[in-house]
C-alpha cells in the first residue's frame, strides 16, 4: 500500500502562472458553525484561505459573523438561513460542509439544500456532523457531485459505514465507501493516528506523518479546510486530497517539534510557507 | 510607456516634518462593508491606517462594528445609515467607496449621498461594487471631486466602460476614462497581472511588480485603502496613486518570496517598514 | 515541607503516545464569564487549550461568544442558560467553575446545577466568585466529585475558611480544607507570593517560583485553566495540580525576565513550548 | 525649563517588591467609547494594562464589549449606563475619562456621575471629549480629586483655556490651569510636537522625545492610558505623569526607527519590555 510522499506533494503544488487572477484559484463555500460550534467553521475557513483558495465564503449562524471577520477579513459571509444560499451553492467550485454544523433541524435543511443545488461539476467535502446526519439518513448524501470526499474519524466512520472499529479493514472500508456514493466518485479520508485515504477506484494510501500533539479539537476542521482549498486550486481529484492530508501532518510535525500541543490555527498559519517551499523545490 | 519606478516612490514618500500633527496626514472615510462583505472594508481600512492616514473612519453596516474594532481600534466607526454621514463626507479629505459595498438599495443610497455631499476639493476612490453600480447608472458618478480614482479589474472595467476585455486597448481605455468623468480629473487603475494606470491627461503607466500569490480575495480592497492613505498624506494626485500601486505590489513580492499565497493583511502590516525605508533612503 | 520541583513536573508531563486521539486528553468544561467579566473565562479557556486539553467547552453569558471565538476558535460554546448544560456537566472529565462568574442569581443557579449533575468521577476546580458564593452558602459545594480543587487567594480563603489572613497557618488551613469537603478528596491552592498547596491527606507543598510581575488581573484565571487542562490530560490528582502551579510560575518567571508586567495570555502562549521541553527532557 | 530625563523615569519605575499582589498596583477605571469611537477607549485600556495596572475596568457603550474582550481579556467591563457605575467610581484609585467619549447627553451624564462619586482621594485623567465638554460647561470639572490631569492637544486647550494657540505661553498656560482647578492640584499635559507638562505648583517640564510618525489617531488615547497605569502603580503625582509622557515617546521613537507610522497599539505592546529595562537598569 503506497505511502503519500513528498513527490506527490510536489506534483500537486506547482508554481502559480503569472497570468492568473483570483478566480483561477477557485471559490470555496464552507457550511457549518452553529451557535455552539462557530469556532469549527472559522478554523476550516482559516485553513481554506491560508491554503490558497481564491475566494472563500462561509455560510454559518449569524452569531458567528463578528468572530469570523475579526480573525478572517478575507472571508465572505452568508447567513446560513439566507434564501440566496442555494444559488450560491450552485456557483462555487468546492463546498466544505460539516465543521461545527451540529445536528439541528437547520443542519438537516442545509444538507438538503446542498443536495438539490449541486450542479454535478463540484467537489464536496463532508466532515463531522454532516457525516453523522448522513449516517442517520442516507438520503442526505449529496450525490450530484463530481467528487465526494468524506473525512470521518474512526467513530464517525463506524456510524456512517456500520463497520465497528475492529472491522474497519481496508476491503470493508472500500466496499462501504462505494456503497455510500453509488454512481459517484468518492474519497474516504479515515482519520486516525495513521490516516488512510481510500477512493472508489480501489486505491488506498497511507499518511506517514502526524503526531499525537495534533490530538486536539479543531485539527479535523483544519484538514477539511485544506482539502477544500487544494481541490479549489489544484482540482477536485484524489491527489489534491492526498496532498492536503500530507501537508496538514507535515505542518503539524514541524510545529510539534517544539510544541507539546499543536494548535490547529498554527497549522493554517504555516501553510503558505510550506507550499512555497514545495512549489519552488526549496 | 513609462514603468512606475522606485524613484517615483521616493519622490512621493518623504520624511515627515517634525512640526506636524495627525490632521496634517489627512482624514480618510471608507464606505463599504455590507452584512455579507464586512471583511472587505476592514481590509481597506487596515491598509489606510498602516499607510499612514492621520484619521480613518469607516462607514459600514452596524453588524461589522465588533470585528472592525477588534482588528483596528484606531478606526472610527459610523453606521452607514447614520444621518450624519452626509455631513461627514463633506469634512474629510479622501473617500474610498466600494469595498464590500454590495449592490443593495442601501448601497445605491450611499453613492447618492456621496455625490451630493462632496465639496469639490476631495479625492474619491471608487472600487468594486461602487463601480458596478455606476456601470448600471452613470448618474451615480461622484463628479464633484478634485480627483476621481477608479480601481476596477478587467471584468469590472468591461462593465463600466462597455469595452470587452480584448478591446481594452490603451487608447480605448483613455477615451472611456475621459467619457466617464467629463469635466473632472480622473485616474484609472486597471488591475490585472500587469496593472496599468491611466489619467485623463493622457498619461499611461505600467506597474512592473506583482505576483500571482496576490491573486486572492482582499488584495484589491487593500490597494484601495493604500491609495486612500497616500492621497490623504501626499495629496490627491496621480503620483500618489502610482506610489500606492507600486508599494502594494512591492510588499506582495517581498511576502511572496517565501509565501505561496500572500494574505492581504500581510501587505498592510508591512507598509510602515517599507515606507520608512523609502523615506530614509535605506 | 517539600517544594514543587522540576522532577515533579517531569513525572507528570510525559510524551504523548502515538496511538491516541483527542478524547484521550480529556474534556474540560469551563463555567464563568458574566456580562461584566467575560475576559476571565476566556483567559481560563485559553490556558486550558494551550495546556493540552483534548476538548474545551465554555459555558458563559451569551454576550461573550464573539470575543471567545475571535480569540479561541478551538473552544466550543454553550450559553450558560442553556437547558442542556446540566447534561453536559455529566459528560465531561473536568469542570473549572468560577472565573468571571460573578455573584448573581444566575451564578448561584450554575453552582446548583453543577452540584446535582456531577457523576462522582469528575474533577472540579473552584475559583474566584465560585468560592465566594460557597463561602456564603456551604451547601453549594459540589461534593459529588472525585477531586475538588480550590484556588483562592488569601482574602478569598479568609472568606471561605473564616480564617483571617494572619491565622492562615498550615495546620489551620488543612483543618479548614477538610471541613469544607467532608468525605471528599480535596486540594487547596492558596495563592500568594509563595503559593502553597494542601491536600486532604495532609500533604503540603510550596511553590518556589513566581514573581511580582504576575500580580495583574487574569493571572489566577489562567492558573485555574492550566489546572483544568492538566487534570484532564494527566488525571485528577494532586500531582497534576502541583505541576500546573509550577509551570504557571515558571512561564511567568521566563516572561518576567524581560517584561515588567506579565500578561496572563503570554503565560498561556508559552505553555506548549515549555511542556515539550519537559516531556522531551530538553 | 527642565527636560524630562531618563533619570526621572528611573526614579519612578522601580522593581516590584516580591510580597505584593495585584491590589497593590492599583485599580483603573476608564470611561469612554461611544458607539462611534469605541476603539479609543480600547486603546487607552490596552495602554493601562500594558503599563502595569493591577486591575483595569472599562465603562463604555455596550456595543464595544466584544471588541474589548477580543483584544483585552484582562479588562473588566461595565456598561456605561449601568447604575452601579457610580459606586464603582468611588472604589477605584484612578479614573481616565474621555477617550472616545463623544459629546452626547450620555457623555455629559457620565461626567456628572464622575464628579459626584469621587472621594477626594483619587486621581482623574481627563482627555479628548471630556475636555471639550468641560470647555462648554466648567461645572463638569471633577474637582473632588487628589489630582486632576488634563491631556489636551493645542486646539482642545484653546477651547478649554480660551487661549488661542499663539497665545498659549507658559505663563498663560499656568494661569489657565490654575483657574480651571481652583483649590485642587492639577497637571496639564499640553500635547504638541514638543509636549510640555505644567503643574499648579508652577513647574514646567518639556518632553525631549517623540516623532511625527506618532501623528496618527489613537496616540493620545494611549498616552492617557499610560498615565492612568502609572498613577495607579506609582502614585497620583506629577512624576508619574512625566514618566508616562516620556516612556510613551521613547517607545514611539524606538518603533519609529523602522516604521514610517507608529501604530498606538505598538507603543502599548512595547511598554513591558521598556519598563523592565528601566527598573533593572539594563
Amino acid at each position: 500500500m503506497p505511502e503519500i510522499s513528498p513527490e506527490l506533494l510536489s506534483s500537486v503544488i506547482h508554481p502559480r502562472q503569472s497570468d492568473t487572477h483570483k478566480g483561477d484559484y477557485g471559490r470555496v463555500l464552507l457550511i457549518g458553525g452553529s451557535d455552539q460550534y462557530g469556532g469549527a467553521i472559522i478554523m476550516a475557513a482559516e485553513a481554506a484561505i491560508n491554503s490558497g483558495s481564491g475566494l472563500v465564503c462561509v455560510a454559518t449562524h449569524s452569531i458567528n459573523l463578528g468572530a469570523l471577520h475579526a480573525r478572517l477579513p478575507e472571508a465572505m459571509f452568508i447567513d446560513w438561513r439566507d434564501r440566496n444560499l442555494g444559488a450560491m451553492i450552485g456557483q462555487v467550485d468546492v463546498i466544505v460542509c460539516g465543521p461545527g454544523l451540529g445536528q439541528s433541524d437547520q443542519a438537516i435543511k442545509l444538507l438538503q439544500l446542498l443536495k438539490v443545488n449541486l450542479t454535478g461539476e463540484q467537489t464536496v467535502i463532508l466532515d463531522a456532523s454532516a457525516l453523522d446526519l448522513i449516517a442517520k439518513n442516507k438520503e442526505l448524501m449529496p450525490t450530484r457531485s463530481k467528487l465526494i470526499i468524506m473525512t470521518p474519524h474512526q467513530m464517525e466512520w463506524q456510524r456512517l459505514s456500520q463497520l465497528r472499529i475492529p472491522f474497519q479493514t481496508d476491503s470493508a472500508n472500500l466496499a462501504a465507501l462505494r456503497a455510500l456514493v453509488p454512481g459517484s466518485k468518492g474519497v474516504l479520508v479515515l482519520k486516525s493516528n495513521h490516516t488512510k485515504v481510500f477512493d472508489t477506484d480501489g486505491n488506498i494510501y497511507t499518511n506517514p506523518l502526524g503526531n499525537p500533539g495534533m490530538a486536539t479539537g479543531g485539527t479535523g476542521d483544519t484538514l477539511a479546510g485544506i482539502i477544500g482549498g487544494f481541490c479549489a486550486q489544484f482540482g477536485g481529484k484524489v491527489n489534491s486530497v492526498l496532498a492536503a492530508v500530507y501537508i496538514h501532518s507535515w505542518a503539524g510535525d514541524l510545529i510539534g517539534q517544539d510544541h507539546y500541543v499543536v494548535r490547529p490555527t498554527q497549522i493554517s498559519a504555516l501553510l503558505p510557507r510550506l507550499m512555497k517551499k514545495v512549489a519552488e523545490k526549496l
